[in-house]
């Protein structure tokens, strides 16, 4: 994976994402030491994030290397109408690796284009989030060792949300059984399981996650926006169906976990978090040593 | 003190804070080297802040630590409706320790709540910012050995003031008198009296700091908002009082040290700066060592 | 060089400026290793820039040095009304050396009367950024070992650019011939040309760099500002002149070497940059070299 970009999960095969979720867990376990000692990381930040911008910088500064960059668009020469290119071209000559973020979908592809640096796409607009899925996988791979035979559930926006688009292509690599649970109005397009028919992936479709919570080893969760409904009096409606508290806990199997890409802001109460089930701070966590690897094995570093 | 967090002066004991000066003057004098070699510190300022930011960031990095964080909640994603609890736990996983400035009052103490990593307060709302007391007393222990029979004046704005209510709390650990010299729309609120009353600490109250200078080992100033006022006339009448210049200098004795929280608007005049009585900026930058004391007590690492 | 503020190019001999060159050619090639190890440098950029701020977090973290500071005035004090000699004054007792960036002429020159640390200026308004012209220069001598002799095209707009005003005094110290390239409307002022007759440099007028760009060794292009035109067809009129293309590219000679500050809007075609005279990003890149050596030359490291 040397020199490579990770603008999308088609940039990244079964065979090299397994490679990396191995690494990610020696990585984990402190095989490397500061492997990204002399190493310069560039963090270009066009749209404001806490959670992957923070997680990204502890990667880095974990593994002994250092960032320079900028944490939202109004700090830097864009605002002088720079082109994004031109900008990535400069800073190429500043650092080893660049990270960006951008509301524009393709800008991550289009900075790859015009630099030899490896660029890691932190996010376009409501595209790609490629690195995401990979603490999403490397979590579950934590809880299962085998993902083959599971039955996983997604619920919430399963209509806009990129974070499920492309855990569902992550997923469709394995044999595992989907569970798609969303209002009608946000339920899974058609692209979607046209694509899951082709490969043969099996799903099944749900309107209440109370329906088959006994069947899963997973349930991901993502937030509805209220705003995707021209009648808020339908999302009242429906909510409870994609809200899970201690409550909702008793219809969940005793081993399914349940995961989100946070930030949540009301589909999983805070009484939740200490159920032993509750593993999303766990996987937000997992960013730092699967972004470590990614990084290490992008700069050659590790093999 | 491992392990602690640090949100109100109420966290620590008198010979806690002995203990802290006395590491703070080890770490001054170069005692321990990198001793934050390895440590990643989180820097999360909901609330924009240069001084306490850049005290706090050139305390780590002195002694050899990292930073991760924001400078503005603009960059953060309780933009995105994010809760603090939150956003405290997902940074959990990324650092050691949190530092953390919020406009809302209790906010570091509700995050201390949520995580296991020591938490400072680098103030929330207009309640504690008990770094700034801490430094306040090692910059008074630096130049007088023992605080025990000090008279020590506080002035300005004694009523909203955080930096007066906390310090004073410290300073009634010591054995030291207290002249409270502030205009009868900012004095010093009851309770604090009281309290002074209960414990047996002496003060006196005055409206001209002219009228006790002479008397002072210190002379702690800080600002008094114009808006404080209902008659902008009454303040002009009454702002000269509590105004520091080159005159106002011969109404102190010849070892009264001027002090100050900074910023500072006009409270001092620039002329005051030259004199060697004027301490204020040495009292700013004892912040360092300060803070790294502090960090590395509650990391463990200085015993 | 030691202990210097370099504000404007007055602040810089001919020697130094050769001097300056030369530990700026050893740097790139790697002589001094990480020369800025325990060295903290202020980046206080009070006005945004993307380029010039991640150049010089590069270049200190590449040497093994440290940054504190501030992308922008809004994350400062100078909110709550602090003069910006008290920001200095207290941000000179938490590390080595300030870079700065401010909106107001003269602000760096202020800074650099109340502290003992080394300045850069890093941009006062439309006034000075003398690492700029360092980088220029740098970047000419690296082509060209001597430049006594060169003919100097400067393009654009010659009356407000100081990137422009700053590089002609540079190259001054040289026996360079000067091209002015520019429409009526934004000529060299008279000041300067005044200074070149004194001094004896040779120049020459054109409005269209067409006519003399078989002549030139360098071709420096700056950005015309639609607005500085009152009528926009005139604007439209002339922009032709000053806009380098793939045709335009073949009014140049085969060495003319095309240089730029960045950013650019128009007035270079990205076709230009895969020409092997385009050399602006090279030129950018170089930023990194150069001020690491002067960073190093400031403290006393670099002798």
């Amino acid at each position: 994976m040397k020199n490579k970009s990770i603008i999308s999960l088609k940039d990244i095969s079964k065979d090299e994402l397994m490679y990396l979720m191995k690494r990610a867990k020696e990585v984990k376990e402190g095989k490397y030491g500061n492997f990204l000692e002399g190493k310069i990381i560039s963090s270009l930040f066009f749209e404001p994030s806490t959670r992957t911008r923070l997680s990204f910088h502890s990667a880095v500064k974990r593994a002994g290397g250092d960032i320079i960059g900028f944490a939202s668009a109004g700090s830097s020469s864009t605002k002088k109408g720079e082109s994004l290119g031109d900008t990535i071209k400069t800073v190429s000559g500043y650092c080893d690796l660049i990270v960006m973020r951008h509301h524009v979908e393709g800008a991550a592809r289009r900075a790859s284009d015009v630099t030899d640096l490896p660029i890691i796409n932190a996010g376009d607009g409501a595209n790609q989030h490629p690195t995401q899925t990979f603490l999403d996988i490397f979590t579950m791979l934590e809880k299962k060792e085998n993902l083959d035979g599971l039955n996983i559930g997604l619920m919430g926006d399963l209509k806009y949300s990129r974070t499920i688009h492309s855990l569902l292509v992550a997923l469709s690599f394995f044999g595992v059984r989907l569970y798609f649970i969303s209002p009608e109005a946000l339920a899974i397009p058609e692209r979607y399981t046209d694509y899951l028919d082709d490969i043969n992936v099996e799903y099944e479709v749900y309107k209440d996650f109370k329906e088959c919570g006994k069947d899963l080893d997973f349930l991901y969760c993502t937030r509805i926006q209220k705003e995707r409904f021209y009648d808020p009096v339908e999302y009242e409606s429906v909510a409870g169906s994609y809200i899970i508290d201690k409550e909702g806990l008793s219809y969940l199997d005793e081993e399914t976990y349940i995961m989100h890409p946070l930030p949540r802001v009301d589909e999983i109460a805070v009484e939740v978090d200490e159920d032993q089930r509750a593993i999303y701070f766990e996987q937000a966590h997992n960013g730092v040593p699967v972004r470590q690897a990614l990084i290490g094995l992008l700069l050659g570093i590790i093999k």
